[in-house]
């Protein structure tokens, strides 16, 4: 997702940040295998920082790296001109913005949120929608990268809202991530999300079945591959992540399904594109059978193996 | 498809043909739309062809050209040594192969058949156990590249058979095509063809749904496009070939979905990927219902469009 165009904005950004950007209070909402390394980055970066989480622990591995601490998102919004919140679906999105001690009760006017969970576009838009009466902006910023990324400050961030609030949320983005992709209006950071995962899903188990049906007919599974990669059936979960055993060394198909994208995360981004065309009246055939597929995987035990797994669940139970 | 390696091949293999392969005599049946370029570009490179074909216009196509003309299957087979053959279907390769007028009726023992049909690899492989039976070797030889790679001889085959047998066929392969590859045992060329198209007609419906989907949602079809060429969705289907009108200039799509690959065709190659699987009994969750999908399509007059009119399908009909 690096172009050059993001290269010179990210230098730009940089600029941006240390002068300006460093006076503000930075809130952090959501500090788990993610956000306690976005928040981290942002501290990193030298941003003043004060955080909140359900869980005391990570409250406090963020205290010990320099962050302030508020005891709800209500007493953060008092002090925070930023809020970045990173949280794990749309019901506790909701909650920590709408809630009793939620972030509206007593948000600042003109306070800049960006909201960095995956949850689906429509909750983004009606969040975003409340801020507005709230004299605030909200910017769906979901990423992409893992925790590997979070950790690093690579991330990727596909950024939803007006080309102005873009360009206050790129300093604070940068802190954080490496490529900060503006996809357009409020929402349609989460629908980039959604749908390039949703293409993914269904790509993945493709791959996964052709890749089986082609070995079960007698074809090495290395020359299977290599022919997909030169001809029409090129993607990426076959080039640089084949769902086949010793096909690809570094996979995780070859190293047992461990690391990589959980099939519990990709349940949960296809249940997303699921719902945002139901609600849409928009027809999704393969979306939804490759859904029900991971969901199936995740029934059966395999949720936190990356979701190449999809090849070795095809395969018969050894009895 | 074209590697480093397969070039060397290619110029030896021409090396080869012009010595031996000229003196021998060459088969042909089936010479409509692909067959008829195939069998001209035989005689353009100096082979001694005879032909054969339901259609009498077919047949006078190729004597213009310089072909001699057999009255049956089994009347060219005396006096073939190699023979192609590219037909429609499993059930005309079985009948001209092993009809009351076919090859196997009067086959000069040595004579080696390369079948370029499309068919199930479970077919290939019972018609070379025949061939075998009367002394003489069937290659399955599927090709892709379409009409125009037909014509310009620049034709993929992906070849089941032995070594020694797939280095026989070679110089004859490569005066119809460019890219030669063995892809394993006989019937491993249509594994080979049924799983790469098995891969590209899902992640066809599967980037149609989610191009869709993200403009429903409000993202610049150009932009999402770009978002999943730079990332884990990057696939054929998106990045040279997108089904949403204007993304490419030159795909399909922009063209009215005219010219290109067929629905009617990608139909029937998914109808071959799901009768080899139910053959073996593998799963096939989504080949089946991209299947379904193509299927509907060709119902409702589409099976002449390009495959990509898949994007179209899924919009709402104008009343």
């Amino acid at each position: 997702m690096l172009s050059r165009s993001s290269v010179c904005l990210l230098i730009n950004g940089v600029r941006s940040y240390s002068t300006a950007a460093s006076e503000r209070v930075v809130g952090f909402i959501g500090l788990g295998n993610m956000g306690g390394h976005q928040a981290a980055n942002l501290i990193k970066k030298g941003h003043k920082v004060i955080v909140y989480d359900i869980s005391q622990d990570n409250v406090n591995r963020l205290k010990d790296k320099g962050a302030l601490v508020a005891s709800s998102p209500s007493e953060l919004a008092k002090k925070a001109d930023v809020i970045v919140t990173m949280l794990p679906a749309s019901a506790h999105v909701k909650s920590v913005y709408c809630g009793d001690n939620g972030i509206f009760k007593s948000i600042k006017p003109g306070t800049l949120l960006l909201d960095s969970s995956t949850i689906d576009p429509q909750t983004a838009r009606e969040v975003a929608d409340i801020a507005t009466k709230h004299n605030s902006t909200l910017l769906d910023c979901p990423v992409s990268g893992g925790t590997g990324g979070a950790e690093a400050g690579t991330l990727t961030f596909m950024v939803g809202g007006k080309e102005a609030d873009f360009e206050r949320a790129k300093p604070y983005l940068q802190a954080m991530g490496k490529n900060i992709v503006h996809c357009g209006d409020v929402g349609t950071g989460q629908a980039a999300k959604v749908c390039n995962n949703l293409v993914l899903g269904i790509s993945m188990v493709g791959v996964s079945e052709a890749m089986n049906l082609g070995v079960k007919l007698g074809i090495d599974p290395k020359k299977l591959a290599g022919i997909f990669n030169t001809s029409s059936a090129r993607c990426w979960s076959s080039e640089l992540y084949n769902p086949c055993p010793g096909v690809l060394e570094n996979s995780p198909a070859s190293r047992g399904y461990t690391g990589g994208f959980g099939s519990a995360l990709m349940n949960k981004d296809l249940g997303l594109a699921v719902d945002s065309a139901k609600s849409l009246g928009e027809p999704l055939p393969l979306g939804t059978t490759a859904h029900q597929f991971y969901t199936m995987m995740v029934q059966k035990g395999l949720g936190n193996k990356d979701f190449s797994v999809a090849y070795e669940f095809l395969q018969k139970t050894k009895q």
